[in-house]
């Protein structure tokens, strides 16, 4: 709210602007000036680094469109998030192989993944097989906005000594993301073992008492490990965005 | 359904009963003679072990009768389960010190303890310190019914080190009970640990999202560790009572 | 987590080994050294019985490498869960008659079905028809362990005689499976007629008020009778791996 | 919405009414006149037998005046629902002795039970002891509407044999009202056994995952045995209610 | 378990049976002998009337074999319910017009309509046009079981007129069926009007806020009027089921 | 209850009809002539506007049907909602371009638009793109009737400024109609910055802890801002028919 | 957004203002200058009527500094929600007979009401007795906001005779309120009847399955009525202050 | 696991320590020594910083005993959680005005609050102020905690200009805490401002369908906005502590 609206006041002192004009000026440069500074869910993150397409809904065309907007301002690298292999296939008619497209995570990467620059590593891991799909959403999200990310699947609770195993990797991450169906346990034992934030993903793998994601997400809220929280069942992009703008934390000017 | 119904088939062959008054001694000798072995919830366990009083909504003087039926019967040991103080301090006049009280389980056991004779040691865990009323009333029933029991309280999964600090008892017990609030998730890694029966009971421990127990008994139902399985939330009691009926198993004649 | 660091210790306390040495030694004797027994959720139950795979969301690929490595071990019997028609029709062009598939319950078997061993037979029960999925995956999957297994389809509580007629046998199981869904009563009724451990397995069956197992689950969970415990809804591997736990209890060593 | 309108559109015929009067007259007898013949939820059943008062939230003022009118129309029996102690405590100064008060039921009855009159007997079955104060809402309810009852209370399934040994009372019923807390199998078994119509009753008693009777309530909705329909949770007067209805029922005029 | 087993004493007393051939023929009348009636789910109804069969989930085949045993013993007319047309078009290759085919109400009826013989007639009412199929199955069921049955459909308390309009036959039926979704508000309209047993069947109809039939379920439980009970959601056998038993009550000999 | 009701009783006055006829009348002007004035749920809304048929579940025929009718009466204008694609082919078999449809919001229009007088616009808002199609099923349903209608769509909260964009429009509107799935929190935001009725409407867009719109629906009933009531989630034609009967209030006659 | 801004610009554009005082000046006069109208929830509501207090959670004597603000800048009358007898007690001593404590509806009204001035009567109906504290929420909180209120209370649709005694009142009124707890049927059958909005008011009155009036809840959000809309479970207040804005409705300058 | 058992390694292979005492050495240092960091749930969170004490449950001798524990190793400032003013008294005797409580929040501090170091400010924000107590035990944590923390209370989204006038702190935030309880919409519309980590906390403040903050917890959770997690509800210590340790980031040695 200050810089530019500062500009048109000072035109308006010194008689370069009229009232009229400067309202109408005021009114069009509309918010993003005006101190919202988010412009899009998925809006530039770090400048120089990512722009995000959520391409649920999106037809081949209209996401074309955007990457279109993107590169003419001189967007390097754009994800393309719930991108159907079918909308992938016609993006690659374009883009050829400079689109990288993840089948699993449903999750395309146009250009190159930026150089990772975070505090230290994010870990992403599942206690089974079938959670991976969330975690490489998270995990290609986290890569996409410039983080290193260690990749841990199938290290649920039920066999400790598969999670143990890493305790050194577990114990030394920036951030940890802990993804996990059923009983959703991984959250805790995990929040129990290091000081970093773990960011907790339910997901909605299992069946009968498992209500599609409920228990676990029940389970994950209720842990008595601190430094957990807890994302929406099966949002993997939710998680890696958190987990890239917590470990490129910085210190704030007071 | 077979040697009194026999009997009572050869006094009619033999002449010495009447069609008719076989058919009467048929209907008065109801259903145990019938085949039905159970007579009540609470029916003595083991032949010389211990009664059991469910004691919730029982006046005082209910329980006393019922006990002095038992007594009659030769009963050297009694259960009362959900025994409020008040009515244990009515029940301390008849009994003095024979009756045990355990304030905390609302447990009160009369006479001694029966020697434990099990197949081994069944292990009580908690994830905290809150469940320890629903562990002792799983713990106590149990010792009374012939285990030997060890009690490992507060070693949730949330500070790991302290139920890996017993893994040596953990993985040599015979049956394991888990009784954990919140996520619940104490159940799932002591049965990835061991091979032996585990236990879970969910409690109303937590507050929020654990909505009274719901969450903890989502996660234990849905525990991806093999040899689990789950009662009531709370149910100290059924926990105890099962753990010593698999505690106990012998061959059966086929 | 005794005698091989003792022995590591003690390499070092007679100089045989450095303290660099002993540190990398630890390191690299994880977990399966120290005490975790369990390598995974479908390991070796008892040695020299039967392996298990569970087959969802595994390609045949995976599933021939798996057994691959268990035969070269000398597995002789492998039971594959969640086996779909067209894995299996996959799998039965390397095995041949070798593999028996059994599509209701969606599982494979191959090689030769073990001597049952246990301490007595177990009952596997169904309250209607459409359980009978769950209960041959349950009962399979005890019989694979080593089990003898009486299988009562049709039995539910709607038409007591049914269940009736089989008293005795009931009576005389070492454990019993009920498997039921729409008010799954048929748990709490068997659970009142038998001394014996009752897994209770709720099943997805019914419509309207069923709620996809929820009545069943809950009704099983607040049984009245004693002995009875209950696993996920469908979950008919977990309740057949249980009851063979159960029915093949034995002395611990103290 | 015949004879009272018929009686006025004559006296307009005759002259002996103006159009503005028959006009008024129609106005005035509102509704009870035109058809509906219920007049209030606890409206006179069947000639002759009892009036019904909904006690709760009535101050004893307020449920002294109703009696009052009531008796004024020659009410010989009144039975009062929910009523307090309290309550009754203030009724019993003006009507002593003739006021009959049900303590655990909360169910005060003023005058004589009428003589029972029904096709033949309702019975009033609980799972448990904690059931009764539900029962005797029914039973009662039922006995003012002039029915015969058969109290058959503690029979729940898990000790079938309690239940088996009323068979022949149970066989000959006209109506059953089940009624049970916890797991509700009762309503099944006995809905098993009978052809009579079945009236379940869900109660709150119970812990844990009985959820305040939900459990029962989705257990006997879904009840596999034919015959059985529900009322709400611990309704018993609801359900004595329709008992007699159903107990009273009559070929109608076509 | 009176007259068989009378006989059988009096063999054993006349010395025709010895104790052991008494003690297998008790065995072999198992329960039907005992006094335990009902021998299915879908038996015999009234005697000469109508058998029902559970069609869902069963081949034509096994359907064929259960109507011809059926028409073996004599059965004039059969009910399947759950029908699906595919077996139905199976099934009609075998008995041709003389299975009358319902799709709406995936209903077939084998065989003559019985004569109506109740105390009065049924309605059946329905709040909707799309809770006609369950109308059916509740309609047909009771016509096949010997009933007069009244259809009104689409009387839903929306257009209030639209039910009043039918008040006379509302009010003088024998018993009504009240079936709705979305609120379920009919039952209770109903049940405020008449004085017979009402029956509520919530259906699925709806979306959004009514889950499935949750709604009107809720609603019908929570039913002020007196005389109602519900049965599941969608099952319309299971009261014209009960309708047709309420219909044709007589005197029980006490 | 009457104009009509006092012509008859003038005419049994004035002997021109006798009580039998005028009770037969009474009888047949069922209850649109005794003040039951709405004959349908889409029943002609004012005067002169437009018709509603409710197209699910109906055939083209049926649809025909009725439109015949109407068209009979008079009527210009006629809205079908939830018309399928093939449905809406038949159709426009027989209108042609007469026949407007909009498969988005599944709706056809037959005939011209009304001209708009109601007292200001109407606002349809949603939070995202996924939004739309109810959005449109909303504003449409107003257009039809008459309303002037502003579509602000894709202005969710979570970019507060593509709200306040708009907050011009917003302050003086008539009437808003706010629709958002996931958290739902546009009806509040909207509801703290407005003065008129806003009505909100919960989608069923989202995935995971959104149940399908229950999480919307809760936090649209839980507004903190005034002014603010819900509709069934998705429920786009009821919130339009709201809207519309809010701005067209008049003083009524008192 | 726009006079003040204006205002501001001119005077900077006339050099009477510094560019920096301006951007002071912007930032001074912070929201309700640009647009944001809603100064408090309960802030004035239409000017010179009433200003409202929520009384929850407040010190009598942070009310009393409240009013103290509100009387200064000559508010004439003060409704006062929420507010406890033990407050309204404190209170009582300031002000005496000025404050009008309604304890059934925690309501205190200060000063005059004014003279009801809206389109039309407000209905404020209610299902049965134990609704009207919510219903007398609704009634004066609309009645101090100028409306004139018509009170129809257990007028519910299990007799429905009440509710059309008053079809007259009810077909007439501008707004309807309609309030009911159990299963809620009232808003339904009202908004079946009339033609002018309907806002329902579950409320938390029943027991068993109302589940706190959840059901209510569901049936009103799925009423087949249009019109209908919902606002949350015992919200009298909001019901009562959106009634008040719709009956207040008139043409809005476009 | 490194620099102690190195060091003990040592010692041994030194010869000072025989493999025994090496092996009794191992023992007692149990696992924080070995890898595992996390002795408590409120163990020393920062070195130098706070100690944190959970109350809830313990008696003032019990956490007398811990303090002392605590002061013993030197820890300066005690955070203790949960704290009723009941054990605050009691804890006053002793340490008088060392103590600090704060009733709201039931938090005591023992010492002096460390000088704030994190990267930026802590916002703790609430919609409403009955959320105030949880938000206060969020802020009194992050302080104890050392962060600097900024309240803005009362910012509830249904008046956006409250939380629009600190729109410059809240931009500059380093972890923002947003509480809220109704529809819980607070953490969406900041979440859509900012793009620092959120933290979002539902409260069970609220009433009807808020059913103790599920509302707004599921409204969280489904938060369009990024970089949004959610903790259980009303759990403002896990919040103050996760926000601590993201304010707290710093780079980690790879």
């Amino acid at each position: 709210m200050n810089k530019d609206i500062r500009a048109i006041l000072e035109a308006v002192q010194a008689g370069n602007l009229s009232a009229d004009e400067a309202m109408h000026k005021l009114k069009i440069l509309p918010f993003e000036d005006i101190g919202f500074a988010k412009v899009d869910l998925h809006r530039p993150l770090r400048q120089g680094i990512a722009e995000v397409i959520y391409g649920a809904g999106k037809t081949p065309e209209q996401i074309l469109d955007i990457i279109e907007v993107m590169q003419k301002n001189g967007q390097a690298t754009v994800l393309i998030t719930k991108l159907t292999q079918k909308t992938a296939d016609v993006l690659q008619k374009s883009f050829g192989k400079k689109l990288d497209y993840h089948a699993e995570a449903k999750i395309g990467i146009l250009g190159e993944l930026p150089r990772p620059d975070g505090l230290g590593k994010i870990i992403v891991a599942t206690g089974g097989t079938s959670d991976i799909p969330v975690a490489e959403e998270a995990a290609l999200t986290a890569e996409v906005l410039g983080n290193e990310v260690t990749r841990l699947y199938d290290v649920g609770v039920a066999g400790l000594h598969r999670l143990l195993a890493h305790l050194d990797e577990i114990m030394n991450a920036a951030v940890i993301i802990a993804i996990a169906g059923m009983e959703g346990a991984l959250a805790s034992v995990i929040g129990g073992l290091v000081d970093c934030p773990v960011i907790a993903v339910p997901t909605s793998v299992g069946y009968g008492a498992s209500f599609n994601g409920l228990s676990a997400l029940l389970s994950m809220l209720n842990s008595c490990a601190s430094g957990v929280s807890v994302v929406n069942i099966d949002n993997g992009f939710g998680a890696g965005y958190l987990a890239s703008l917590i470990n490129h934390m910085e210190a704030k000017s007071k």
